[in-house]
């Protein structure tokens, strides 16, 4: 059975990508391995827009993420983190693990923060720092980041966003938008496999962390990374053959043109939103991304028995929700490595399952809406 | 041009492993995956000769370290630290950046450190934890780990062991030798790119890290990783693709056999140190590893211009020495997917370099002596 990825990360791979990662190991400390570096950087500021360094750490998201906080923030700061699902959490989390004070803005899942309620707590008290998320992968929410980014700016708040799941699929800029720091990682845009994460850092938070800082770090120390990246080298042995596949991942988008990448996950979201009405099910995120879409399980049909089908009898593999939202949405992802026909592919194998479990659809309804989005 | 790989970490990966990475991405909550993950488990279990849980982090070695510190240590804790070399600073590094109070035991590099100056120390103060290493890969130099078991025992203190260049190539019991944790990276022994580290932890270590430390963590959280695994899961997004090559890794020596993995790594460097010495030059590291040879550069030659010629004329790839010993000492390792041949090419390419650089040698002088440790 032919299978394809539907998922908000890991996504697929191209070929060329994949056999990049093939080819024999090289050693980093070499001026072949330094050239690949040298344009991976490149490549990365393209994608994060910034003109600021971005180190690559081997780690997961997550790992990423701890670099931020462990760097940016100190014992005595305060940081307010905005919650509106798993990967906001996930910041807060962290935050608590690294004992800082936090002041949390709760949102509803499947909600995008009003920029407002971030000013408010601003006016009111010292914060260090905000962390925010640009897309939500666990409600498929976007954020106004660049709202919140003009607030921040304002009050001299330093601006820490999880673009793990939005990047090369939202719009994002992260200099024009002013923030300081920002997280992705390799397996969702980039079209990579899991392993690698990159930290974009402003000067501001860069000196914070090199002067002010005084929690504990090491191997995801900006100072060392920044150290390393001045000499086009990493303070650690590099995870060379993820790099090395990412350098042909990065040219492929550059070839196709950023604007053009987020234009097209843009037409591939709308094309599955509205195959998803049609069929007669209603999406959940409000402020929905590109990079995928959150769809509430219709009553009578359980999550687990639609997803479990659609992989295992019909190849397309899509996720469930997480957390609380685990037996409430689905979700499809149209991140990366994604072109029309995997969405036709994907609402073709979602309408049969529909039919199998039972709940009334016409067969073709959902594929047609997504022929007709793609015409407009 | 053919080239050899022939330094400790990176090393050469077989074919079949690169393939394996190259194969279609899947998703890492599948049943698919989860046999890869409880495979690699047990292959890691029996490389590491234990009965411990092995956990797995996307990151580099430094990672693997960091997480033994953080885990396992209290602020209140007082460490020691055996220095000597590269390896062993960073042990020493990543204690101070967690602040932790450290007694230091130096050791002039090239020599390995005497057990008993361990036991002296812990007779005379309370030590939480000793940090050593297997192979300390700056020096070629293999440390007396079960003695230093043995003491640890004695004291009740808890012993941890970077075995990043050590394991698969020197014998190595974590179980029989009292070990208490044990680090290693993918990009040695192990034959895979850079990009994982596995951290193997006893009961005590584990009770130490989930019910007494205090140090902050999240990322390397042995608790957290402990939670997945006992789910045969992993508590962050998994580096698929080495994970699934790394199955395939373990599978070799598996078939191989542990103690046949390490014979031959004895093999090789037995190889090796004859033709060396054979050559008129002189071993460096007083108690050698199996995983690489470390060789005093003879006077009038520069390491940089032997180590670029072997690299950019005749293709093998050696090491330069590292810190202080740069420009003292070149190593060749024999680690990981090596055979005779590998090892035959490179003293062909170092007698040639040697010859051209003006040191006299009788050509075959060093090949010769190779193929008689072989048949011997």
């Amino acid at each position: 059975m032919k299978k394809i990825l539907m998922t908000p990360g890991p996504t697929m791979i191209p070929e060329d990508v994949l056999l990049e990662m093939a080819e024999p190991i090289i050693h980093h400390r070499t001026k072949e391995f330094q050239e690949v570096l040298k344009d991976v950087e490149e490549g990365l500021k393209y994608v994060f827009q910034t003109k600021n360094p971005v180190f690559i750490f081997a780690s997961s998201g997550t790992g990423g993420m701890e670099a931020c906080v462990c760097n940016v923030l100190s014992s005595t700061d305060r940081a307010l983190v905005i919650v509106a699902g798993k990967f906001g959490e996930r910041w807060l989390e962290l935050c608590k693990a690294y004992k800082v004070p936090c002041e949390v803005l709760d949102i509803p899942e499947g909600d995008a923060p009003d920029p407002e309620d971030i000013r408010k707590i601003l006016q009111k008290e010292k914060i260090n720092a905000v962390f925010s998320t640009l897309c939500e992968t666990s409600s498929g929410v976007v954020s106004d980041i660049e709202a919140i980014g003009k607030i921040c700016k304002e009050y001299e708040t330093m601006l820490i966003i999880d673009a793990i799941s939005g990047l090369c699929a939202d719009p994002f800029f992260m200099d024009d938008w002013n923030v300081d720091v920002c997280v992705s990682g390799s397996q969702k845009g980039l079209m990579m496999p899991p392993g690698l994460s990159f930290v974009a850092v402003s000067k501001k938070a860069l000196d914070e962390s090199e002067k002010k800082s005084d929690l504990p770090k090491y191997y995801f120390s900006f100072k060392k990374a920044n150290k390393a990246l001045e000499k086009t080298d990493t303070p650690f042995t590099p995870a060379i053959s993820l790099i090395k596949g990412l350098s042909v991942a990065l040219e492929r988008i550059k070839k196709e043109g950023l604007p053009n990448v987020i234009e097209r996950h843009n037409k591939l979201a709308q094309a599955t939103r509205a195959s998803i009405s049609a069929l007669g099910l209603s999406l959940f995120a409000k402020r929905p991304s590109n990079a995928l879409t959150s769809v509430r399980i219709p009553e009578g049909i359980e999550v687990s028995k639609l997803y479990n089908r659609m992989r295992d009898i019909y190849g397309v593999n899509i996720a469930k929700g997480q957390g609380e939202l685990e037996d409430k949405i689905f979700r499809i992802a149209h991140l990366g490595y994604v072109e029309i026909f995997d969405i036709i592919t994907t609402i073709s194998a979602l309408e049969m399952t529909l039919s199998d479990l039972g709940f009334s659809i016409n067969f073709g309804d959902g594929v047609s809406e997504v022929e007709k989005a793609f015409k407009r």
